[in-house]
């Protein structure tokens, strides 16, 4: 119901694109346990919460490639822009499962974009059966990668570039 | 200096404005301290924080206004589009104040703007003085009201609208 | 490190037990994905955290067995005690294992157990293998049971005593 | 009602004090705002969320007595142990008045009591007036200070143990 609300919205007041985006568009997958306070008063996962999942896959899938040392890392992802379209609710203990691609690479700054997804019951860890599935929530990422002392834009490292690319999409 | 590289990502990547918002812009304010875990692994508040600041200011208006009853309510605020960018990095403890206004008021929908600015010491949970000092980050709420029950689009009932109102901006 | 800590510290210190107990001693098992901003500025889970871990497992648990209706239901469990001890530090994108137990039931309050235990790149979602892994963390939470509508104790539901008598401990 | 309960519940069943420490019993008052999203499906701040009120007055005052450097001081306090008792509710907007006192330093060791109370329309940012106001909730954090790198137990510096002694309770 909520998925037709945001429908017909959009279709009437926003000029932002009503097509979601489904599971295999995303080439980088995450599973994400819900908890029980990720509900609000209202009995579903609160808005702030779809951007920890945003942040949390983006900075797995860093992790897992290597690509992120926050703690001695030369240079630092800072996030200057993040926006979230809503079209269903989930509720603890629904599990979600994040996609992760990478709409853009610049010079120095990198465009993540994140859909999430109903875990299904068989869903294991590490294997994710491609899926015709819609997002329940889709949104982006804009991280400036800038020197970790002086905090000016540097070039995106070489490694960093080649894991980015690797989950870039097509279009 | 994540405000100059913010502009210049803006100005060079984005299409979005630029100009920053004024704590003058925001006729309802409202005081939030921070919290020591709201620092992330880079001693700033991390970017999820922002939206819980959001969702503060949003509701806490409302309930001041008396037109928030999250437990017996007739109708539903669903979040269907949120939205921020970040100029300027702020951190436990400091303080933050949440500028709110309403942007645009439809039949059964609202966008809210809000404006977070740095806390000053003089600052009390009641007294604002107006201030010329620019957002450190700025983003919107979509809230789509919906009937409790059956969940389809409602027209906002008088009361809300009378609330929403008041603090529309005027452009 | 920590443990080792820890262990020197409560026998010099606290009078409570130092034995850790072990994954085998939890009879109920659920599985949570740690998310980036469980770490906090010293790269680890923060101490609040394990406690949404404990909140999660001991709801997810009641969800599972059907005596736990949170918007229905005409008893409430109020916590009103909580406690944690910390034996090794954890860090996102680990996975935790929450064991649960019950340690006592009485007439409308329950004392639950539970031991926090890092998860095995092998774990899914649904087969936890036994395991002589000690707890990185365990704590309690003691509930008590009350009217909805009056918030007087109520003695318990034969279906929430039933659910609560099939995790209890031996001892 | 809570408090009674949580009264009874203690009388019959545990050991633990059942005396509720009052505000003036702290010397250290840190102001602390709720958000909307402390509050649970019950539509109370969770039980978690004290926790974070605990761990942010404890590093509000390290913080403001300079005697916390969480990016570069040679000793980290690692918490091994927390526990909170629970007597009224409060929910958001309502604001938190937490209160520290320290109940003994070791040599590498520190127990803080923290008590929380319910912020009154008057409070401001940095005045507060002495209460006889009982606590809500209050408990207890022991950090043991190690070196940041081989992590192993190290005497509190001068200074620290100077803050720490400053808000020591009398018994």
């Amino acid at each position: 119901m909520l998925a037709r609300i945001a429908h017909v919205y959009r279709r009437n007041v926003m000029t932002s694109r009503t097509a979601r985006s489904l599971r295999g568009d995303f080439p980088h997958l995450h599973l994400i346990t819900t908890r029980w306070h990720d509900n609000d008063v209202y009995g579903h996962v609160n808005n702030v919460q779809y951007y920890a999942f945003f942040d949390t896959v983006v900075n797995q899938y860093l992790l897992k490639r290597h690509v992120l040392d926050f703690e001695r890392g030369e240079v630092i992802g800072l996030v200057v822009e993040t926006a979230c379209q809503y079209f269903e609710p989930i509720a603890f203990p629904e599990i979600v499962i994040a996609g992760l691609r990478v709409a853009r690479v610049g010079n120095s700054s990198v465009r993540y974009e994140i859909g999430l997804f109903r875990g299904e019951a068989s869903d294991t860890l590490d294997v994710f059966s491609a899926s015709n599935a819609p997002a329940i929530a889709e949104g982006h990422f804009v991280h400036v990668y800038v020197d970790r002392l002086n905090r000016r834009p540097k070039s995106l490292p070489a490694a960093l570039r080649e894991a980015l690319e690797a989950i870039q999409s097509a279009s």
